[in-house]
């Protein structure tokens, strides 16, 4: 197999661990935990694992040895840079307790522990894995683990291996699942321990236990470098405006994070807009009207970031998105009978006025979109809308109707991009690098500590690594009641952009200038060798949230 | 103005110079030159500055010290990533002979120098842009420099400014125009010179002494990088085709270049393809029987290399743009009143046989682009097909058609990316910085050495920066005669992959494998700080053909 240049020097890197985690520990306990809502429901549902207390692991003598013990480990859901290095904090730990301590990876997702799929990770497989990018070292999949029948079966090959605690590597639904699976087993006294690790490149799953998720930091610098290339292009060539899409659907962290390093024109938040109750209108105005200044400038050329989730947070899409999903699921037979040429109208003629003018509004590819590609379920396909194609087509008429009543007379040109696979599998920085091995380390010493129902957590990360802390969550405590599939359900809450929060406010104040201006920034590829102010800093909304 | 922590970092790296051009110089002439083919043709429209000799340069002594003289320079065309440093070498090397001389920059391309719009590139800029990215610091543009008209009123500005010599930075039709100025320039005496730069990432302006143009270095590996970053995720997810389209119409360098860095499943190099006269069904049955293939050892995953000029070359697809360009210039305003949803089967109807059978095959989307959007002159818009979804569509029908056949049982989902401005205007890498820098600096001799009509070479490139040869080639030696909007024109022959070469026989020879197994090769980020196997290395192009 060839291995490139960079590659091959980055297996050498060795990661930085907290020093609270370094050689033997003393477990700390906190105060007992509370869920962030919904307490009765919650304890109700986790008898066993809630009201469990933090803890923090402080350094103390040489590490233990202890009896052997096998430990199972699972990716769960979307990529995100550092999985590896979990996965590698994860072995040596358990080596560090004995070295007759063996690590399974269950394959492709959550799926392989009911199956029965899973390879055994050996030393020599896990040093082609250190500091890479992606989760190719067992797969990851979106199997979810909810259902008894799945607990049961995934407990008959954790007896076979004599394996003591399973780490689920996931995002806030694996990590709910988690703490279910957690509850289950010790209600059944399977003996089996359960570790959650906070994994997405959302950002979403973070809170007051959890500064960031790991694979964040990583991403948003990719898409950052890649985002600055282009501003620095647009700034030569002084002829497009570039409308950019950001993987990310339900919060806009990456948004942001990305716009407060390259400073774009414009940066759409879903919050923001969603909070304000704002239409499509309302937004296409408000990048239309910059277009306009800026052209007063001369300035024919711009960024927009815009956030995947974006028309989910627009209420009135929303409202039209839900009366169509309602129509087609009652009438799609007939639907399906109406000639090609004549859905469009078929639709503007069946919606209530309100959602059939907005229909009647869209381009046509779009209004096409949310009509013929539907999911399994029969529900329209958000995810496949073009959006930064729909806001510059809108745009561009907006910008036509202006230039007819004299108020504009700029031109206006569209490049469209979207960024997403390309920073999910990317190598960590050092930063999460550091952080996923540490996270990983962290799990096996939370596994040797008999806990279960815990997440692995580390914090302080704004601070050199020689300043972090390690320790625990109980799941229990990030979670409240929620509606999913019309039914209440314990989750993790998710963390949206705060529109009160020292990131957002450091945008807000700042976005007009940079709309005006021209402001851009260009932050480079990701340097793992360099001076430390290059190499070693993380994200700019961490810094803000925790200066 | 913001600058990120690694521009700043990066401005105080000190690129590297051949050694010959460090202090003084001695010109060593080689042997007089002949055009690369039509020499009578071009002999007579460059009677003043054909058959020049080849020079190189020796180091001597001690930078001479001249009288001052002013010197302008000019972005043109597409950016690529370096040309800041061509202008810092440029700078640099005029300021070597005498701290008074000046250097002039023309704003937004060759165009500045018609319309007399210019900047005074003064010590203070200068050292702003140094080893940085884009063409902002004065702007590209795509003006092309062939009327007597523009030299003259260019001559005006020049006079203004007491400019001895003017340094066009571009690709092959720049330096075309380069070489027609300087032999104007020089039959009316006009006494000012005119030395070209090879500029553009696509890799094709090159030839027996232009070992590679400066851009397609740091393009191609940041390319490499996020198709890497793909790579990992498709490695990891395990359910999705990627396809990938890369910029570059005229030639398949690029989407060579990054398949050699990333090894993908599938590269499509359209010189091959023209040269084997395929169809577009050919290549469509190529990429399915690869789909196809890894299905059948459960690998329901891959990549796709595409080139952005594709179809261009596929023969039976450039018949079909002809004939629809020539129907609809005849035919046009019959077409207009066309109703919407009969316009498709109304060229079908006009077209010959065999073209209208393959307007048929389309999908709807791309055969409406295809008659739809025009340029100025009415020819179809051939940038605008998304060849990479046109591809995915094909590839998806063809082998719903095999399944109904019993010959497949995959799945196949597609996503779609295209890369381009990504790479433009990226940070140079240590080569391009490297060999920019050097490339200006020794624009720099061969203006006070009293050349014109030449173009700044540096050569043996593969070897370190201490075995580097710079020197001058006339750029007549470079042309030939061809045909332009139907007019015989003499420019410079542009360098298409050859199927005969090092490059392409390396790829050829290992596509099979990389086909069937899963061989991914992930070449992370530019580093610039790193061990020198990491951050030195130039192209697998380059070193293919010199090895």
């Amino acid at each position: 197999m060839k291995i490139s240049a960079l590659q091959t020097a980055r297996a050498a890197y060795k990661p930085k661990l907290p020093p609270g985690i370094q050689g033997g520990v003393k477990v700390v306990e906190g105060k007992q935990t509370q869920s962030v809502a919904d307490q009765k429901e919650i304890q109700a549902l986790f008898p066993k694992t809630y009201g469990l207390p933090v803890i923090t692991f402080q350094a103390e003598g040489q590490r233990a040895q202890l009896p052997a013990f096998n430990v199972g480990v699972i990716l769960s859901g979307g990529q995100a840079p550092g999985g590896h290095n979990v996965i590698c904090g994860l072995f040596d730990g358990i080596k560090s307790f004995n070295q007759e301590s063996r690590l399974y990876g269950f394959l492709l997702g959550p799926g392989g522990l009911v199956d029965h799929k899973y390879v055994e990770l050996t030393g020599d497989i896990i040093e082609q894995y250190r500091n890479t990018g992606g989760f190719d070292i067992i797969g990851s999949g979106r199997t979810k683990l909810e259902k008894k029948e799945q607990f049961d079966k995934g407990l008959e090959i954790i007896r076979k291996l004599n394996i003591k605690a399973l780490v689920i590597i996931g995002g806030d639904d694996s990590n709910t699942n988690a703490a279910v699976l957690a509850e289950y087993y010790t209600s059944i006294n399977a003996g089996v321990q359960v570790i959650g690790c906070p994994k997405t490149i959302d950002g979403d799953l973070k809170n007051s236990s959890i500064e960031t998720s790991f694979g964040f930091d990583t991403a948003c610098k990719v898409y950052s470098e890649v985002i600055g290339n282009i501003q620095r292009d647009c700034n030569s060539a002084q002829k497009y405006w570039h409308f950019i899409k950001l993987m990310g659907r339900s919060a806009t962290h990456i948004g942001l994070e990305c716009a407060l390093q390259v400073q774009p024109n414009i940066a759409l938040i879903s919050e923001e807009i969603e909070a304000k109750k704002q239409t499509l209108d309302d937004v296409v105005n408000y990048i239309a009207d910059i277009v306009v200044k800026r052209a007063e400038k001369k300035n024919n050329f711009g960024i927009v970031l815009i956030p995947e989730g974006l028309i989910e947070f627009i209420p009135a899409f929303r409202a039209l998105i839900s009366e169509l999903n309602d129509f087609l699921a009652a009438h799609g037979d007939e639907y399906a009978k109406v000639p090609k040429n004549e859905q469009i109208q078929y639709i503007i003629d069946h919606l209530s006025a309100e959602n059939s003018k907005i229909y009647a509004s869209l381009p046509v590819g779009v209004a096409r979109q949310l009509t013929l590609d539907r999911d399994p379920h029969g529900n329209v396909q958000v995810s496949l809308i073009e959006t930064e194609k729909l806001l510059g087509e809108l745009v561009g008429r907006r910008l036509a109707q202006l230039k007819s009543e004299g108020k504009y007379s700029g031109s206006f040109s569209t490049q469209y991009h979207f960024f997403g696979y390309e920073g999910r599998c990317a190598a960590p920085s050092n930063f999460d690098a550091d952080y996923c091995y540490s996270l990983g380390t962290n799990a096996a010493l939370l596994i040797a500590s008999g806990k279960t129902g815990y997440m692995s957590i580390v914090n302080n990360l704004t601070k050199p690594s020689t300043e972090w802390v390690a320790g625990g969550i109980p799941i229990t405590s990030m979670m409240n009641m929620e509606k999913r599939h019309g039914e209440m359900k314990p989750v993790i809450q998710k963390a949206l952009v705060e529109l009160e929060g020292a990131p957002f406010k450091y945008f807000a104040a700042h976005r007009d200038e940079w709309a005006l201006s021209t402001c851009y920034v260009y932050p480079g590829p990701i340097q793992y060798f360099g001076p430390s102010e290059v190499c070693d800093q993380t994200t700019i909304t961490l810094r803000l949230e925790h200066q």
